[in-house]
């Protein structure tokens, strides 16, 4: 076929003609995508080069910023193809902040390259990610144009902040308009310590409960004329770890109950006090809804503090997506290139994959994640590439 | 006998003399005290007022200051008679702050008297009880001049405050001159509601604990790579409440530990901080020792916290006069008087007593305590006069 060669020499023509990186290249687009600083929400000028590198790719761009004012999240779906199988890739342009950059031993946003290793900003999470996704789709076109089925992007620039104007607004967005994937891969960086550790295919769920309980202000000699809101509290806290929430699922570690604070602030060692209050985390799988655990909290609350106040918010549901064929595929591509069989995990914290599971199966895989949200994050230059190829090789299986 | 008349008269004639109230009348008496503010430490003229009056009575009176500056403490020790059997009235002259005088209906230090009620800082915590207890041995000598025994006064003028420099002092400095009298009454106020109601016979003990867990923070994704704090404190807490200290013993209830502040104080929701500290007070009966208490808190910690920091403070030990024939003259005497059967009690907050009883027997019987610190401390005037008889009815009986 003719088109590969001479798809993948426009590709590169046309890049260096209007300043884009080379698309096949996964380290020069990392490295360009550091280089335009973008910490959440991301500003615009990364995500704008990305579109355009995706444009020069054939992919159309849907530019879609939501929110006003400091909350404006610029966002964007883009697509290739028309038909399916459609798989998506889905990320986030936005970086946190480099905290103190006089700590960092390689400046930020300089995306310098050092034995090896390629630091900066974005680097893992998931700048680098993004940019192995793109390379592989570029390598693919430049093989064979015409494509069977579709590639799409949805990328946000605010995962790291409150993220209510980027990816959820996209998807309602993508829903409106047919745009729904077959299956969604999102770049996060997932391996623990080397390239193959650790496919997710789910999170749990999490709940943060703040409790109050009031009570009676007393002597301490006299009891039985206070009501000591610290014991009651206390054994509602009992009560909530008197047994493990579960002992795990198939996909699933165990349910974890967290508490985080207590606080009653009695200086005064003769008087108990007249109110004491708590918070919680529950980090919950797929044995359990966040409503039903809301019932459980209230009700313990009530049995042993009737008048407790309880104030439950549910941040994410947990979900599960069940190995098929697409996740088998990803997995068949990373035993290729690396040689090593990833844990298909649920565990650690949230992602935006949390709202794409609404919509379609999403698993995730990326980058080594060691280094993220540190100083010096990081990225072996050799891992870009690994991953480019695992992507390039999950995408043949998927749409072959 | 000639001398019962004589010496009531001389001892009035004496009194108005000297610009003094009448020994034999409480009310008088409890006025004049009230009118010179001892506000913690009492700066003095309460003080020489009532070693005054004593010497009328035939007192030899020691005035025994301890401490230096701010920390002056005038005390005294009065004696009358050098045989046995000696007993001893304690009590304070100062008197809690009466805070902001605008809310008193009767100015704090006016001591009015409205309807027979007499208002007053200090009207029944305690000058009242002593001008009862003076009232008494007055009424007493105006009958017999010639008492078998001894009749003493402890006086401090610190019980409200730390009490560093008072009745401590005063018993170290009677046990140097052989003063330990045989048997103490202790004039606070006992009665929860009506004269009859009450004598103690002892008081529990106070331990404080403070509890620091260190702990190492992290995630609350990550329960596994933290160690949290709040939880090895919780479950020190509970093991402290998991059953009762005691089920009360011949004359106390059950002992009571009490938690009265956790603190932690982190806001972030998503983290597992890295400390949590508890205090806990105890007030516990004669089934068990400050030391024992202190052994078995530290144990507790050191089981579910090994590196938890434990400051334990032990403020005072159980103590109980177990009830002899002074005790049984002191009941008999509030029977024929009020008509009524007191309740012989441990309970409450600490007094004074808990140093004397150290020494000799001690016992503690005194007006309603119902507006005690609080504004507008009053007591009824037929309450003085009723002590009074009660104070002189337990005189006769153990200096018979």
């Amino acid at each position: 076929m003719s088109g590969s060669s001479s798809g993948l020499s426009s590709i590169e023509s046309m890049g260096e003609g209007q300043g884009l990186p080379v698309a096949t290249n996964p380290v020069a687009l990392a490295q360009a995508l550091i280089r335009q600083p973008s910490v959440c929400p991301d500003p615009g000028p990364a995500q704008h080069l990305l579109g355009a590198v995706l444009e020069q790719l054939g992919f159309t761009v849907w530019h879609l910023p939501y929110g006003e004012g400091a909350e404006r999240t610029p966002n964007f779906f883009a697509r290739r193809g028309h038909t399916g199988p459609h798989i998506c890739f889905a990320g986030h342009t936005d970086v946190v902040p480099p905290g103190n950059e006089a700590l960092w031993a390689h400046p930020p946003f300089a995306a310098h390259i050092t034995e090896g290793v390629l630091y900066g900003r974005g680097a893992c999470d998931m700048k680098g990610g993004i940019a192995a996704f793109v390379a592989a789709v570029a390598r693919l076109i430049a093989q064979t144009e015409l494509l069977a089925g579709s590639i799409s992007f949805l990328i946000t620039g605010d995962e790291e902040g409150p993220a209510t104007y980027g990816t959820q607004k996209v998807l309602e967005w993508m829903a409106q308009e047919g745009q729904i994937p077959d299956y969604c891969v999102v770049g996060e960086p997932t391996n623990p310590a080397a390239m193959g550790d650790m496919v997710k295919i789910g999170r749990r769920g999490s709940l943060n409960a703040h409790i109050v309980v009031e009570g009676v202000q007393g002597h301490v000699a006299y009891p039985h004329r206070a009501d000591n809101p610290v014991h009651r509290l206390l054994n509602i806290l009992a009560a909530l770890q008197a047994q493990p929430l579960d002992n795990g699922s198939d996909y699933f570690e165990p349910s974890s109950l967290q508490v985080t604070s207590v606080d009653v602030g009695n200086g005064a060692t003769n008087v108990i006090p007249a109110s004491a209050q708590a918070r919680l985390n529950i980090r919950f799988n797929d044995l359990h809804t966040g409503a039903a655990l809301s019932g459980w909290v209230q009700t313990i609350c009530s049995q042993h503090a009737p008048k407790a106040k309880v104030d439950i918010k549910i941040s994410g549901e947990s979900f599960l997506t069940a190995p098929g064929p697409e996740t088998t595929a990803l997995v068949q591509a990373i035993e290729k290139i690396t040689g090593r069989n990833p844990k298909l995990d649920t565990g650690g914290g949230t992602s935006d994959a949390r709202f794409i599971a609404n919509y379609c199966p999403v698993s995730e895989f990326g980058l080594v994640g060691a280094s993220i949200h540190k100083v010096d994050e990081h990225t072996d230059v050799a891992d870009l590439e690994t991953l480019t190829q695992i992507y390039q090789t999950f995408l043949e299986g998927v749409l072959a």
